[in-house]
């Protein structure tokens, strides 16, 4: 048999360690070349094999692709974009197999979160429903860490890392200022459905920082969380107060939504933060300071979880191997073997129980008030945040890899997504 | 002569390194033992000593003291407090006389900034105006950079670092995303008066990266914004906005001012990025993200600039050094004297001409359009970020000092403040 090309996409947000899983999947093709092809990346994900906009990563050198592993961001372009359903839109699958055919790929590596690994288990269904074989395979990447099946989701681990870090920082930051200046400090993180993120900033509990958390799974009672607030700073002079973008009342109303809504239909949030501040301010007159991280979360590859950056890696790699091995239409996973000391294997899940599903934080992880973490998740979150995995520096600035990104000649006629 | 005693004190919004500074201070007291007595700090900065409230550092251990040079905030506590002058407030400066007196101080150390040098200043005073023998040095410590005559401040190459590093992460995010997505983010950063740190976040334009830089320094021309904006996001995708919380329109009016102030009566600020943002998106309809950093960037500790750190660590050595020497109302300085190789001295400057002294960005630091900065300016800021000075780390998270500050035993009767 002929060796097949292969297909690389990133898709949706992109995180601290998405080059890592790329220079996984690209050092494993290139270390198997008896067995693939070329190795062409699409040009802002999935809309990149639409338009036939390839990449070919052949042109890279192999210190460009090493250089990967310590890059933040999407080194090909992600996209916000969710194929239809074969019926819905049958004609840009039948594009998809056009340039797939013209490109000789054989092989559809796809890396994104849940409605990435969607998409991806509807294109690895192309070669029972039009016929084209093509092996299709989903590498995790969800800073939200709300993929179901596997333990956790690479990108999690360092926005986590993160979120703790910086938590613990601006905590002490208040601490030294609460006698006669700021008493709260509220941090906004991301997190539309699910805490994770959130429930990292309460890791710092047992540095002595006193932490009120606001998840999504938990109806924001206003009388409940000032009270909490009052209760810390009566106690310890100052608090945090760690609120997750998706945070929202009873009803469903987000704390703070702009209106605007992404490509995926999901509304664009942001401004939480202001909002709880203010509510501390009107009630009970504390000082505040509030910052919203926003994308310094998800791309702060500068203080990267090495557990993280590992495992990305380990299952870009992965993904190729399982190609190898014939699978089609699966996700290699993250399987959790013990706590302390940690340990893990890579499992594989098929796509079908993967896509659509939501995993949200456990409610025994949540304690009963609804206003931090319990023992079990901070037995799971620890090891997700070990490790530093620096990167180079020159000149006091991170070096970041820039690729080429030389396209792939075209075949095909132009193509235009409605 | 008998040993006196040092007070020392941390003032005004904390830093990374004002520890650092603090460590410098302490081990070169200790160092000096025969001819320094003890080392009282105040807890909260003045307000320690107005009301006797002195931690005995010489209760925390060596290493205690040496954990201090890698944690940020203020170990001791630090104020938002100003001395009035002394025909004001004559009862104020009769108690720190008393004070002083009760515990055979000395030396006066405060470690703060513009606000901060001017108590110093009329501490330094005492000796004369009521007959009290002691010794005031400040020690600079701000991120805002705006303290005259040293060539930089301690806290500023830290924040300068966090933004720089920040700014170029969250800016390749941006770049992975545009094509479907965001293409405009906008980062607000500290800054009231003086455009420091927002210029910091233009040093990633050398990494391909278009930054916008809105200055406080420079009128803010909405028209002129815009079109820049547009030009930018057309040639190149995306592009970055960094936003100084101090900027504002022609007639004073801040971009977004949150109606409160501070006990120095400064207006706080907050929210000037969401402004930014919503006017892009309006005019040119572009999709955006926004990031406020507020405290998470003064107290990144964990990306501090190594120069900065030393930097923090020297000038509170140097202060102890002067005082020895029998110098009072002075400040050590940085002088530099070459920017490549980075070499700089340790100079000396009076308090009368420090206090109340603004430092503004030079024009010439500044593009002709008011958007960027120049070779000088780059010049200027690149060797204050240089060097990565990483804290230790357990269980995924930095190991930051936490002290006992043990109260010295008051010997006076309580003071109130009025």
């Amino acid at each position: 048999m002929a060796k097949k090309n292969v297909f690389y996409a990133q898709s949706g947000g992109v995180t601290a360690v998405i080059n890592a899983s790329a220079c996984g999947v690209i050092e494993t093709a290139r270390a198997n070349k008896d067995k693939l092809g070329k190795v062409y990346a699409g040009r802002n994900g999935i809309l990149g094999a639409l338009t036939e906009d390839l990449i070919d990563t052949g042109k890279e050198s192999a210190s460009m692709i090493a250089a990967l592993r310590s890059t933040p961001s999407g080194a090909f372009g992600s996209c916000r974009f969710k194929l239809k359903s074969l019926d819905a839109n049958r004609r840009e699958y039948e594009r998809l197999i056009e340039v797939f055919k013209a490109h000789d790929i054989g092989y559809f590596f796809y890396n994104g979160g849940g409605d990435s690994a969607d998409t991806c288990y509807k294109v690895s269904q192309l070669s029972e429903s039009l016929g084209y074989p093509l092996q299709a395979i989903h590498i995790p990447k969800t800073i939200d860490n709300d993929l179901p099946i596997t333990d956790c989701c690479p990108g999690f681990g360092s926005v986590a890392k993160y979120v703790a870090v910086s938590t613990l920082e601006a905590s002490f930051d208040v601490r030294s200022m609460a006698e006669t200046s700021t008493k709260v400090f509220v941090l906004e993180v991301m997190g539309r459905h699910a805490g994770w993120i959130a429930a990292a900033g309460a890791l710092v509990e047992d540095h002595g920082i006193p932490v009120v958390v606001l998840f999504p799974e938990i109806a924001f009672d206003q009388k409940k969380f000032l009270a909490r607030v009052e209760k810390l700073v009566k106690t310890h002079g100052f608090c945090t107060v760690v609120v997750s973008e998706g945070c929202h009342y009873a009803d469903g109303r987000f704390l703070a939504e702009q209106g605007t809504r992404d490509a995926f239909g999901h509304a664009q949030l942001g401004g939480a933060a202001p909002v709880v501040a203010n509510m501390v301010k009107e009630a009970l007159g504390y000082k505040f300071h509030w910052a919203v991280a926003d994308y310094l979360q998800r791309a702060a590859r500068h203080i990267a979880s090495a557990t993280d950056v590992k495992q990305a890696y380990e299952l870009g790699k992965k993904g190729v191997e399982l190609a190898l091995k014939g699978h089609n239409a699966v996700m290699p996973t993250i399987d959790r073997i013990g706590d302390s000391p940690y340990k893990y294997k890579i499992g594989m899940a098929p796509l079908a129980k993967v896509a659509n599903v939501e995993k949200f934080m456990p409610r025994n992880f949540i304690t009963k008030d609804g206003f931090g973490i319990t023992e079990p998740c901070k037995r799971y979150l620890t090891p997700l945040i070990q490790g530093e995995d620096y990167p180079k520096y020159k000149n006091g600035l991170p070096v970041y890899a820039t690729l080429k990104n030389l396209p792939v000649p075209k075949k095909l006629p132009a193509f235009t997504i409605k």
